[in-house]
């Protein structure tokens, strides 16, 4: 029984069996096919939004996205409601990560008969496909996701040292071109905002190309802020691989990967004695020797 | 002999010959010739599609380019049939990465005869190019392909991590920026697909410009993402980086290359005695003393 | 007491209290809640500069726009005033990089009565913010920026080979792009200078769109200097990484972080007992086991 | 007396000072001066260059600019002839890489006479600002140009192996988006070579707009081929930046760099008895003690 999950601990036992069927992937034979079923639909879901806002497809299939987008509405609600019900603690699971996401996955289709337009908010469903890394292997990918956010967690000051940089290079070079092509007749330099925004479309080598310089003193600048810009984009990259390289090489040292950073948390537990505290790597049980799975900490 | 190659273990001596001339670059003084002939040849087929395409030239010079992609049509096949009489297996051939892209580059020419307009799919002709490889120092390249390969492989979960993530990260953003664009009469922001499509363009910094945003919250927003794509792009780079920097110090300490990931995989045999089991950065056989080249698994 | 300080050694009492609150993060209570005002209102002042550019805007709120930047003018003239009389060298604050600053900020207000335009340059201010470094953890940021100072600094021969390179480059990539493209009727490479820089913009992979190439031999070029500048920006990115990564290694090797290079420099003095000569990373002062604090060598 | 050097050893003593003032930057005192004023004539000429292509310049400075053009070309004759006169062996400097940009300087403007319009070709005047490396501290920049050679060298073949698979890629996927987008009216695809061309825009994140895709299927792909050209960047990235990683630890532990990989090779030679075979980081010479500095080998 491990102490961080979230299962029911009294109560009828469909409860317990429910839980782990929503909450868990290798517990129960129908956990699996849950999580895959769940993660269609929400794709269908997002694809029905998605379908909707294309004014010919919405015009003639109206009826049939408007039904579906109900019928997806209500499956969500009742699951919503199903791991409510399920669960231990009621509010830990609505103040999750997940268990926010999940709420707001199903809000707006009911918004949109009071606020018309509303609906397509719905699009944050998007989100709960995050639970795909559930169905797939999912220690690996964590243990990843996490590699991934520890060398971004400890890069972090350098990266708003970075950033803070960017941004008042943008704000000053972007007033600077205003200053050099406003005066000249049809610019589309038209403010300094305007100009910010060129700014940064420019020195991130984006280059829509909505607003160009007109002038040859304006195409000079412009030309330093790009070749500035395509230098520049070695910062983020050294820092990130430095820590990186930092990060892949503690864990391939220590063999003990540390706490969670990026994801909300997850716990390895034996799917034999539900017992708690295995290595992350860990792949049967100490105690019981059953197998150890990854549960995460709703 | 090595078991490994597909070369004729009996019947007529020429289909030992026609396979030493057609599949190994180092066995048979033709061969060499035989493969910068087929590369050219396989160069000028793909130049014939591709200018077959354009339509002032397809009009002026039509007759031509019709006979010559026939003429190419056909060495393809006769070439294609001499492979199939010349190996051992015929199945294991036609079956492999460079058979079935033999087969592709001829079926389009016949298929337009009752499809016009199928001829252009023979632009995956290019794809034979890849043989290349062989006529180049070959084991030399594939070393390389591999290790990048490895290097790949190896960041497999972390990249599919991040491309879920961006993936998300896109669809959401490119709803927000819909609701922002889309009141605005004349905007080009007209459905959410084409919004995220948008969201691709400008967070990977492509930033074509069909699509921009007119409102100054869509272009503070738009700023964000940009930001967001300059300095995400360091995550990709910063894994691969890491673990190619893994890969190429793995190999200089062992010195022993392991298996091929990227290729459909290649043999080191003695060009005298044709024993193998050769390491992969072997000269000379350790049998014969005779000079070790590699072939490829077709 | 610290000699490198500038405060006030002798003179009436409030001079030295007056430094404390407006140089010092740490030593007076007042301190913190004046730069976090003072950053407040240089943020507030940008927006209005940047605001009174908006043609829309500066129409209808013409008048409340001017009266703000003269509000703002005369707070920071106030501040400069007053940073003038706190400091015990006035000489040494006034060439000081943020001395000078301070005055830029508030000169283009004055100026715009004799010479109206001028007050866009007041945007200048935006450096002001800079000073956020000092109401945030300073040492750590001041760390971090010190160590991609230092990086970028043992980097600076190879930077300045590769931008040399890269100018040569686009310069003879620019001129061969006018010759193929400018005798075609309508062409948009009206000058070497113009088509200068369109090769800027393709080889640092911005692609604005203003200039784009019409014939296929243009095109062709065109697609190898976009190859080259997708390659090439390997180069100051593995430059950048290989210093950081060595920077980052000695500074975890010695623990002791070498001289700054980024910023003006600070110091780490107690604010017990104002000693200094403290480790950069020191919490507590080794005299007197006071907090140790950086403050800036204004 | 260094042998590798092409310093006349015999004839009038003029022409060993003349060798010392035009070829080395140390030995004389007017060497240094001479490579100052020559690098100024050749910006000043190239901008001539420039200018001259600008209609509305050349149109009211034309007989200013022709004359300039004509001065700068008398100049460099005389130097191109002043360095053929001063060295050893004609043969050897005007086969070397300067030789050869010397005289490509100077012909372009003699041409234009017979061929009208060739005058442009001049540019090419710009690789003689290369020898801006002679006049600054030349050790330490050919040292780093040779260390970002031996890199580049050092990952040639993964380099070669990552361009043949992106050309490949263009190519088939250029042919796919011709195959989706050519049947829509007014489509921007008319041709296989122009959907290759958009191909390489997308894929390198250069992103020009004056090609894009109409259809909803278009964009799709579009999209695929930005987030593969976003990922694959880090291909190269990571091949260079290892390889740097690795020149620049063996530099820093061998402490003798190797043979010159980058530029046509240069010497260090003793300023005082003209001794040759010293290391490159030498700075007096370890037979006389006189300074050592480094000439190119012309």
């Amino acid at each position: 029984m491990t102490p961080a999950s979230n299962r029911a601990q009294n109560g009828p036992e469909w409860r317990g069996r429910l839980f782990d069927i929503i909450f868990e992937t290798d517990l129960h034979p129908g956990a699996r096919a849950f999580d895959v079923a769940l993660i269609l639909t929400i794709l269908a879901s997002v694809l029905v939004v998605m379908l909707d806002s294309v004014e010919t497809i919405a015009e003639s299939h109206h009826r049939l996205l408007y039904v579906l987008e109900w019928v997806f509405t209500a499956l969500f609600t009742i699951e919503y409601a199903a791991r409510l019900a399920s669960v231990q603690s009621k509010r830990r699971y609505a103040l999750s990560f997940f268990g926010i996401i999940d709420l707001l996955a199903i809000i707006p289709t009911y918004l949109s008969v009071l606020l018309p337009g509303s609906e397509y908010l719905a699009i944050i469903r998007v989100l709960r496909v995050l639970r795909v890394f559930r169905v797939l292997k999912l220690v690996r990918y964590l243990g990843e996701a996490r590699m991934l956010g520890r060398a971004m967690a400890a890069s972090r000051y350098r990266i708003i040292v970075f950033l803070i940089t960017v941004v008042t290079a943008v704000v000053i070079l972007g007033s600077i071109m205003y200053l050099i092509e406003s005066p000249i007749p049809g610019t589309q330099f038209t403010s300094i905002p305007a100009s910010v925004y060129w700014a940064v479309v420019t020195l991130t080598t984006v280059g829509f190309g909505d607003i160009t310089p007109a002038t040859t003193t304006g195409q000079f600048l412009a030309s330093l802020i790009m070749l500035m810009g395509y230098g520049m984009i070695a910062v983020p990259t050294g820092i990130v691989s430095v820590e990186l390289a930092h990060a892949v090489q503690s864990a391939r040292e220590s063999g003990v990967p540390t706490q969670s950073v990026l994801m909300g948390g997850e716990k390895m537990i034996c799917s034999g004695c539900r017992s708690a505290g295995h290595d992350d790597d860990a792949r049967f049980c100490k105690k019981c020797g059953g197998t150890v799975i990854s549960v995460l900490l709703e």
